[in-house]
């Protein structure tokens, strides 16, 4: 699995808060943009870069396109995170 | 919190690789370093990364540095992607 290109996509603030905004439901790119003061093409190209790293699916409705978040990535994140944590305790100091 | 930081750090492979090994105890530079087919100057510069991030604590004992997992900012990370992940629910708890 591609860590190196999640943890690039998630290392942008402004990405972090899509993801943020999808964490409450399916959302366009527009009403997506409404939450920014960049440009829609920043916003597209931060859309891009986390669909690209598995983070959020893309969703043709009529003629939209949602975006959503995807939820077995962030599982998989947090599955190697946890597998540090749980040995990485034994080794830490009181 | 950095997560910018901390998000880039764990972008790359080796230094992934240096924080599972870490897993298992504290080492020192030179044992993490014979885990590696890279140079030593490449392996300083990870650990100096990894140190700025917040994901190691160096440890002095008598000459030697030894390096330890920063267990606390993985939580940060855990706590942020769990919080994604509690999607539908619309409620952040806390």
């Amino acid at each position: 699995m591609a860590f190196a290109e999640t943890f690039k996509a998630l290392s942008d603030p402004e990405r972090r808060k899509i993801l943020e905004l999808l964490k409450t439901g399916i959302m366009s790119a527009g009403e997506i943009a409404s939450h920014f003061n960049t440009t829609g093409a920043t916003i597209s190209y931060h859309l891009k870069v986390l669909k690209k790293a598995d983070l959020i699916f893309e969703r043709k409705e009529k003629n939209y396109i949602y975006y959503q978040l995807n939820v077995s990535v962030l599982e998989d994140i947090m599955l190697w995170i946890a597998n540090l944590k749980e040995e990485g305790t034994n080794v830490k100091e009181e």
